[in-house]
Parts: structure tokens; sequence; C-alpha cells
């Protein structure tokens, strides 16, 4: 059962655990996401983690044991903030390079799921013991490094919000795109339907539904192997053991 | 020479051609990088796409040729955004999960050029003909779907603007990180000494640099073994080149 097909009895919760409150809910708050925000379809809470120091400087970091460049934040401040969000349901996610990749199949498991807390880290991260103790699963958005963890923090609500029921214009757009078949997305044309002497390949005008699902099939695989030979061969073993 | 001890004449100039404007400069305008832009370290242009439409009802897309779900943006308006934008200097990104993954080395590449103009897409995307034509190079910045280009972009300012000169408060951070070695970065700890019965790792309060560095790089070893079979690979296969 695909997450479109579910309809919960709660809206999808993120809570976000975060030195910048004021980042959210930002880019989700317009568009799609935002309209869904309004219409309750997910909701939305935001924890500043400054309100958890324990000092009158409000100190949320410290210099890194060993020494280096840049703070580390404690993890007394961190593991009170975390313990103030422990009735907000779904698992404690920490946005870190160090993680694993997100994808999309995990952004499925998050969306069929009921909400999940998101510890953004900030400056050179977050004291190990506090992720150590709570179980935390950390996550990455992608292989480069980022000035904290609320824009990923963002990326990731984004990517599961336009999965949640009722969230997309068309149900059927969130299913065929990319990644659904481990295959980067066909080649779209549209009017006007000659632009700049460039045409449109003749088989999308042809009518011919069986057609139009193998050249878009083809024209997948040929990109896929093409720009992501990572994609391609773990594409090739699934259809092989699946042929088997 | 790295992008940090370039001292640029003009700032970075990021150009953005979006259907949703007023989702910029959103996070990026506060913490590290809203000082930034603020400082004029970088300079943050966006156009309206839909300012480009040709008819009353300033429409940008159309159904897709063969049919399916969704919508595609239309080439001629496309090229006329972006053809508004052709005084703006670095290359013409369109963020896309077609796209080759955004990485660090990436990054830091964009950081140390001129600037960058980002394409955002929305919908199932944009017209085939006018990304050949164009020659438009796309990035995508993970293997999962965004509800649009947006994001992508803002998580790709994010990472170069973090990297120009005078944008972190101490340079050296910005290079010691992740995947500047192709190794994920090793724990870090901070006061308290002890938590909750958990100390420090007595090396790292030792004050014997050289014990500290090997700690830290065994420590990044094993992590990257564990988490990124894919970077630890790569990272043996580099090291054995550089032994031989």
């Amino acid at each position: 059962m695909s997450a479109a097909e579910v309809e919960p009895t709660v809206p999808w919760m993120a809570t976000v655990l975060t030195l910048f409150p004021e980042s959210f809910p930002g880019p989700l708050g317009i568009s799609l996401a935002g309209k869904a925000l309004e219409e309750g379809r997910w909701n939305l809470e935001v924890l500043d983690i400054r309100d958890f120091a324990r000092d009158k400087h409000r100190t949320v970091d410290d210099t890194p044991y060993g020494g280096g460049a840049g703070m580390v934040m404690r993890s007394d401040v961190v593991d009170d903030a975390i313990e103030a969000s422990s009735a907000s349901p779904g698992p404690l996610l920490y946005l870190s390079p160090r993680g694993r990749l997100l994808t999309q199949e995990r952004v499925r498991e998050l969306a069929s799921g009921p909400g999940a807390r998101l510890l953004c880290g900030r400056y050179e991260g977050v004291d190990q013991r506090v992720l150590d103790a709570r179980g935390v699963e950390e996550i990455s958005v992608g292989d480069y490094i980022l000035s904290g963890g609320e824009m990923a923090a963002l990326v990731l609500m984004d990517a599961v919000v336009r999965l949640l029921p009722g969230v997309m214009g068309n149900d059927d757009s969130a299913g065929e795109e990319s990644f659904e078949r481990g295959l980067l997305e066909y080649p779209h044309y549209t009017r006007p339907p000659e632009w700049r002497g460039q045409t449109v390949p003749e088989v999308l005008l042809s009518g011919h539904h069986e057609k139009i699902r193998r050249w878009r099939l083809a024209e997948a695989e040929a990109i896929t192997r093409k720009r992501r030979p990572d994609l391609w061969v773990a594409y090739r073993a699934e259809r092989k053991q699946g042929a088997d």
C-alpha cells in the first residue's frame, strides 16, 4: 500500500529542533507545502534549542576537546531539547553529512509514518555522547557541506510532504517519477510542437500508448546509463534477479 | 589555490530563475549566509519566469506530449527567462533529479567562479528542447524528489556561500570537514567532560597532537567504512594510487 492510499487519522507531524527557528517554515510556507500546512495536512512544531541552555548567557556550544576549529553543541543542552520533543511522533533524525544518504525509499517510509523529529546541527556538530545515548539516526541529504542542518531539514520535509495524501493535485504525479523505478526520468515535451526548428519526437504525437511507453523507458534507461552508472548497475542487477 | 584564498573583485553572484520568487532568499536571509548577503559578500538576483509568459493568462506550462500526469514548462517562456539572465555570470545550472549529483568538489569549483545561474523547474519539469538548445548543466542535490527546484537551489547556494572569502568566522573550519579528504568526519566532544556517566575519549584530553590526529583519522575511517562503503572504496583506491 503506497503512502498516497493511506488516509491518516492525524496529520503528519514534523518537530524541528534548531538554533535558528526563524528558518521555518521558510520556503515550506509557500506553494504546495504551504497550502498543505494551511489545510492541516501536516503540522510543524519548532523547538529553539537555545531555550534549553542552562546559564544566563544561553550558551549552547563550547570548544572541541582535542582542539580544532569551530564549536560543538553541548550534550546536556541538546539532550534537554530532545527530551522536550519526546511526545512528538516519529523517529529522531539528525541531519548531518556523516549520515546515510537520504533516498526516495526512506522518504516514502517517513511519509507513511506518523512524523519525524529533526535535529539540526550547527557549527562543527553535536557532542557524540548525546547522539549515542539517544540512538539518533543520522541522515545526509548529499555529499556536500551546508552551513547547518536547517536547510537539510527543509529538504527532507519538502520531499515527505509532497507524498502525503491530498497534497499533490494529481496523485499519479508522485508515483511515476525519477527513482520510483530506479531510473532517471525520460525527457518531457509540451507545446509549441515546433520551437526554433526543433520538433517533438514523432512517437509522442502518435497516440500509440505502448510505443510511447517503450520509447520513454528506452530514454530513461539511456540517460540513467550515461549520467548515473551507479543507478544503472543497480537497475540491471534488479532486472536480472527479477528474470531469474 | 583554494576558494578561501581568492579575494574576488566582484561578489559572487547568484541569479535564480523561478516561478516562486518569494522562496528567496528565504533561509539564506538569516544566519551566516544572510549576514554575508547584507555585507555584500555575495549577491542574489531573482527572475520570475512568469514575467516571460506571452498570453494574458500568464501561462508558463502545458500538458505533456504523449500523455501522462502533471504539466511541463514551455520552452519559449523558459528560454526568454534564460535570455534575460544572460548578462549574469557563471554556468547555467538546472536543478533536477535527472542531473549529476552535486558534490563538495563541484561546490568548490562554483565558489571559486564568478557566480551561477540557477533554473528551478516545477511540475514535471522543463521542455527538453530548451535544455538542449541552451546546453544546460543538470545538477541533482540527491536521489529523492522535491516539489520543485527552489529548495535544491537554496541548498546549492548555502553550500557555495559558506566557502566564499570572509563568510565563515574561522576560515579553517571550511577546509577540514567531511568529504575534504573523502572521509566522513570523526566524532566531536565538548564540555562537560562527564555527562550521564559517559566520559570523553582519553586521547582527546592528552594534549598529544599527533595521537589526537591519528585517533581522529582512525575514527573517520571506521565510520566511513561502516556507513558509506562507496566512499570507502574510493578513499582506499586513492590512497593505494598515492602509495604506488
